[in-house]
C-alpha cells in the first residue's frame, strides 16, 4: 500500500525541544536515518536557501539520491514543523503502534493533546524560562493542571501516557519541554529571579494536586526513545551559560524602563 | 479495517471561519450528519459543559445514542478544534481522495500548509479586520505572497489546489478566511479607516503579483463543498452589524489614549 521508504536526513539540534519532537518518533518508529546537528548560533550558510528558508529546526530531507547531509540534493523533498514531522513519520510507518492510534477518535485525542500544548503548555513556560515574568506562574500551574485533565485518570487501568497504555506522538510532542524543565526548575537556570525556578519545582514535585503530572512526567522519562535523544548534561551546560546574564539583564531592563 | 462510521452532530455557526472548515470537510467526504447552528453572542448554557469546555465552535458529538443534538448524551466522544477535527473526518473516511492524499510527502506539503495559514495568513488579516490596524498591511500582502509560493507554481499542469489537483484539507482549511476576506474588504466592512479596505481588494484583484492567488480563490470558491457551506449574504449582513460602530469606536479609543 504505502510506497516504500526513502532516505532520511533529519536537521536536528540537541538543545531544540522542538527538534527532540522527531527525534523521538523516529527513534520509536526504529529507522535508520542521518542526523545532522545544526549550530544554531551559528547555522551553515547552506541551510536556509538548501533545506529550510525558515532556518528552523528540525527539518527533514527525504529520498533523493546519496549525499553528504551538508550537501543536501535540490530532489530530496524538504519537509519542516515539528509537528507536521510528526505526522509525517506516523505516516510513513503506518503499523508502528506507537507513533498514531488506528482508531480515529484515539488520533483526536492525540492531535487535541497536541493542540493544548502549543495553545496554553509551551507559551506560558516560555514566558517564565525565557522571559523571567513570575507573573506567568498561575498560567503555568493552570496549563499543567490543564494537561492532566487530558490524561487518563486512572493510569494503571487505562494507561500512563497520553491517549492511553500507547506511548503516541501526543507524547513525543510534550516530553523535550517537560524534560527541559525539571533541568531549568530544579537547577534553577532562567530569566526568573533567583529560587523561583526552585520554588516552581518544589510546588509540582510534591503538592497532591500534580500527582497525576508527576506519574506521567516518570513515564516519558523512562520511555527509550526518550531517554536517548535527551541529553541533560548538555542541556544543563547550555542553558547555564544562556541564562548567566539573563536575570541580572532583565533587572537591568526593568529599571531602565521604569 | 477502519471501524464503521458512527452518527454525527456537528455544533457549528454560519459566521465562523473555523466551523466552516469542519462542514467542508463533511460536505467532501459526502456524509449524513446533524447540523446544530450555534448562535456565538448567545450560546445554550449546555453547550460548554455538555459538548465543549472551550465554548467554542466547531464542535463534533461522536457515536453513542441517538438523541437530539441540543440534549448532547454522555456517551458520545465530543472532539473540538477545527484542524483536529479535519484531520478526524479524513481518518473516518480514508477513501475519500479529496479529504487527505496517501502519499505521506503530499500530506506533510497539506500540513505544512495549514501551519503557514494559522501563523502568518490568519493573524495578519485579523489584525486589519477586527483591530484596524492599517500597519498591518504590508503583512498581510506578504502573507498572501508566502501562500501562493506554497501553491503549485502552474495550475494548468501541476493543479490549482494546495497540493495539486485534488482538493484537500489544506484548501478546507483557508477558503473560510479568503471567502470572508473577500467579502470584508470587497464590500469596505472592517474596523479599519473608511476605504482602506476597497483599496487592498483592488491591489489583490489587480496587481499581477497576485495573479496566482486570484486563480486559487476562483477555484476555492466554485468548490462545491465551499459554495455550499458559505452565506455569503448572511455574513455580508453580520459583519455589517458588527462592524457598524467598530471603526468609529477604535478612532474614539484612540483620542482617549493620546
Amino acid at each position: 500500500m504505502a510506497a516504500p521508504v526513502e532516505q532520511i536526513t533529519l536537521y536536528t539540534a540537541k538543545i531544540c525541544p522542538y527538534a527532540q519532537r522527531a527525534e523521538i518518533a523516529l527513534a520509536e518508529a526504529g529507522v535508520d536515518y542521518t542526523r545532522f546537528e545544526i549550530d544554531l548560533s551559528n547555522k551553515p550558510e547552506w541551510y536556509a536557501p538548501k533545506v529550510n528558508p525558515a532556518s528552523k529546526v528540525p527539518a527533514i530531507a527525504y529520498g533523493g539520491p546519496s549525499v553528504p547531509a551538508d550537501q543536501p540534493s535540490l530532489s530530496s523533498t524538504k519537509i519542516a514543523e515539528s509537528l507536521v514531522l510528526l505526522e509525517f513519520v506516523a505516516d510513513l510507518f503506518p503499523h508502528v503502534p506507537t507513533l498514531l492510534p488506528t482508531s480515529p477518535v484515539l488520533r483526536a485525542k492525540a492531535r487535541f493533546f497536541i493542540d493544548a500544548i502549543s495553545v496554553k503548555f509551551v507559551p506560558s513556560f516560555y514566558k517564565f524560562q525565557v522571559l523571567g515574568d513570575s507573573a506567568s506562574i498561575p498560567a503555568l500551574f493552570e496549563a499543567t493542571e490543564a494537561i492532566q485533565k487530558l490524561l487518563p485518570a486512572n493510569p494503571d487501568t487505562d494507561g500512563e501516557f497520553a491517549v492511553g497504555k500507547d506511548f503516541s506522538n501526543a507524547d513525543a510532542a510534550i516530553a523535550p519541554f517537560l524534560a527541559r524543565w525539571e533541568v531549568s526548575l530544579s537547577n534553577d537556570i532562567g530569566a526568573y529571579d533567583e529560587g523561583e525556578g526552585k520554588k516552581v519545582w518544589e510546588v509540582l514535585s510534591t503538592e497532591p494536586r500534580f500527582e497525576r503530572f508527576r506519574r506521567y512526567l516518570k513515564a516519558l522519562k523512562e520511555r527509550e526513545s526518550v531517554k536517548k535523544t535527551f541529553d541533560k548534561d548538555y542541556i544543563h551546560q547550555v542553558y547555564s551559560k544562556r541564562f548567566a546574564d539573563a536575570r541580572a539583564q532583565r533587572k537591568a531592563n526593568a529599571a531602565t524602563a521604569a
